[in-house]
């Protein structure tokens, strides 16, 4: 067999569009299922996306959805949508491993907060993704379907690549640097990061103040309306008041003023990047927009400066959040960590509480910067990666267009929109806390505007 | 044998007093432990504080405290001192219950953050202490040691009857509505719920906004000391600054001027109780101290009016931010989950995410009014209940003199100071967000101008 090339497969139609067919019974969910588990059998043997699969559930699940799709009462627009969890939120009928040996088989016996709202929404749960150890730097082996050399990006490794490929119509990710956002962009979906603290993590293995549920998915309404049905019956964190916006998908809506970020990674972002960003700020110009910089604007410049320091920042607020539960983990078995994640823990443990107090300090300060900004833009636009994915499987990628919206903890969506060499490339657009629906109307523009119009996908 | 009675029995010396003895060899972690056992063979028949024991492992601890200590190298003021650890914070080396037949014999193979700060620090993890199911209402049968007809108060029933009792030095408990001041009242020890957020709660399963890790100790200087060593070691929950204040427990600083709030829960009060805290606060003034009510400030009639609705508030955020995980062990087994259990969940069912948001901005609200009491006072006080515990083991007892320092979370510590009837009654000392030391200082104050002055304790 000839290896399979995702150019000449015909991608997954997105769940929402296939819904119209569902009453009169001329598509199914138990359809729609059928041709993700054809486009599994295709493509999982040679990328990995999944630790775990409950097939047979998923197809119970979907007849279910499919009778009731047939009476004319699905629980939710979702209804029906087969999706992938990363595996570090837990499954009631899956064991959630965390991408640790640590993990092997581990089972929590209960749903995840976000899992329990999407079964009560009638989502299909097929399986488990792929995530690299504890959803950060060390990988776990899943391939990129655009080119099986390459890194599908990370933390939610399978999770982009399962919906890359049509083998599920959205997964749940997670962010606290890059972890949603970089691999949507290498693997050519949509990446939705919302604002922190938007959609409950309860059960999820991510306890950091930067980490939030994320989106892939094959669309943007696919995208919007699975973390709309886990808002509604889950809310965000505890103490966050959780996703605001509609019941359905938030209509285009084209922008009056974008900023463009360059940020601190665009002199290390490739030329064929840089140039496609270029070019799409100026169709976005052409098409009566008015995109400004940090030549333009004052604000715009201080929050450029402040973002300097976001990635390092970032990381080191990591750094002290993550001693534990990693410091629990070396005193149960030391040589089941990976070497990044000891390394860690040992910066962890050098670091004390006050200086994790002065970077909880210099987070608010570049945060304030970035709050300057509603009043000169509605919305930012800058690349999701410097480049796309680069050849090589023990490295997840560079996520620095990513950490600044991470540490920032506002909404970002990253649009595959751009192609360079055959691959795909993300544009990220990034807008302000708890306007996650602003920020998507802002991007629906933006793709009616440059979809097809920057480079074609290499059909 | 007749029935042992707390009031004939030697109580434990404080850790931090027998540590003075340490250096020489005249007393000893191990023999410190040893009296604990003492106590715990006298006492766990009877009262049923620990759900799990791990003796062997406390005296292998012990003693290697005992080996540092004797050479002048103990890992912190706490090496040595034997802890309680509520049964809802993980340990690597026991089960964690959750008070719940669904966690029967669950091992989580990790230490809780909090624990493994401990740990670190030298402390000597005696036991798991029974906590109400999920550390909500549906008692587990832990007996008040001074009458074991009646309850030791909940949700930390065992942590506060093991220190009590003298079984332990110290205990880990949690609070959000009432869980660590009202058994600590009903007990007669010190209870210390900190600042929100101030201590790093990642492996205790207590997930809600208002909830936070707190002490049961003999005396105050325990108490700091543990809290003291936790957030050093394992900071506050993500995204927190942490437990503020010195390395040692504040020195007594007699506040300039009190406020006395009565709350929505005075009028329920007994009148023994109202009596007591009336002479206290007749005492306090006698010793130069001012002590406003809502009769000579606006500002105090403000902050009361406002936490009249701290209770009705509290609960339904609770319900709320409870619906997962009571939701997904509802799916697994529902048989296992309390009427109790259920009914909360019944009631979070029924919730919107908008009706949550409207309680988050009341809470708000509340926490602003009483936010302008800093220019008023050093510090509030109030009972720690509305009376001693009452008799009978299904009602874990009366909570609303707690709950408005849950829902501001604001630092809040009992006192044992009062008797009633031959029953311990706390009086509770209230500050400010992050100024837990502060609260300690004024606490310690109130130790020394009332102890054995309003009225003795029944020996």
């Amino acid at each position: 067999m000839l290896a399979p090339d995702l150019r000449q497969v015909p991608t997954l139609r997105p769940y929402l569009v296939a819904r119209s067919q569902f009453a009169d019974g001329s598509d199914t969910p138990r359809d729609h299922l059928e041709r993700c588990l054809a486009a599994l059998d295709i493509w999982e043997p040679r990328v990995d996306a999944f630790v775990h699969l409950n097939i047979d559930g998923a197809r119970a699940a979907a007849d279910a959805a499919t009778a009731r799709w047939a009476d004319g009462r699905p629980l939710s627009p979702i209804d029906g949508m087969p999706l992938g969890i990363k595996d570090i939120i837990e499954t009631i009928d899956m064991p959630t491993e965390n991408g640790s040996p640590l993990y092997a088989g581990w089972r929590s016996d209960r749903d995840a907060a976000s899992v329990v709202a999407l079964r009560e929404a009638g989502a299909v749960i097929l399986g488990k993704t792929v995530t690299t150890e504890f959803a950060a730097r060390e990988p776990r082996g899943t391939r990129n379907p655009w080119d099986v050399e390459r890194t599908p990006g990370g933390s939610s490794s399978g999770s982009a690549a399962a919906v890359a490929a049509g083998m599920v119509s959205a997964a749940l990710g997670t962010q606290v640097i890059g972890s949603t956002i970089r691999p949507a962009s290498y693997c050519g979906c949509i990446g939705f990061k919302p604002t922190v603290g938007a959609l409950n993590r309860g059960g999820s293995h991510d306890n950091m103040s930067q980490s939030c549920t994320g989106l892939l998915a094959a669309n943007l309404e696919d995208a919007w309306q699975v973390a709309y049905e886990i808002a509604i019956r889950a809310g965000g964190d505890p103490g966050y008041p959780g996703l605001f916006g509609p019941a359905e998908a938030p209509a285009a809506s084209k922008p009056r003023r974008l900023a463009f970020l360059e940020t601190a990674a665009w002199s290390g972002a490739e030329e064929g990047a840089k140039q496609r960003m270029t070019d799409a700020v100026a169709r976005l110009k052409g098409a009566g927009i008015a995109v400004i910089t940090r030549h333009d604007s004052a604000s715009v410049a201080a929050a450029e400066t402040a973002l300097v320091e976001a990635g390092a920042v970032s990381m080191s607020i990591n750094d002290w959040e993550g001693r534990w539960p990693l410091n629990t983990y070396r005193d149960r078995d030391a040589e089941k960590l990976s070497k990044l994640a000891r390394g860690r823990l040992a910066k962890a443990e050098a670091m004390s509480l006050d200086e994790y107090r002065r970077l909880l300090k210099e987070r608010d300060k570049i945060r304030a910067a970035y709050a300057a900004l509603p009043g000169e833009c509605d919305a930012c636009v800058t690349l999701s990666a410097s480049g796309p994915a680069p050849v090589g499987l023990t490295f997840t990628g560079d996520a620095s267009f990513a950490v600044p919206f991470s540490l920032l903890g506002v909404p970002a969506i990253s649009l595959p929109l751009f192609w360079l060499d055959g691959l795909p490339l993300g544009l990220q657009v990034t807008g302000f806390a708890h306007g996650d629906a602003a920020t998507f109307a802002t991007a629906a523009a933006i793709v009616g505007l440059l979809d097809g119009a920057v480079d074609a996908r290499p059909v």
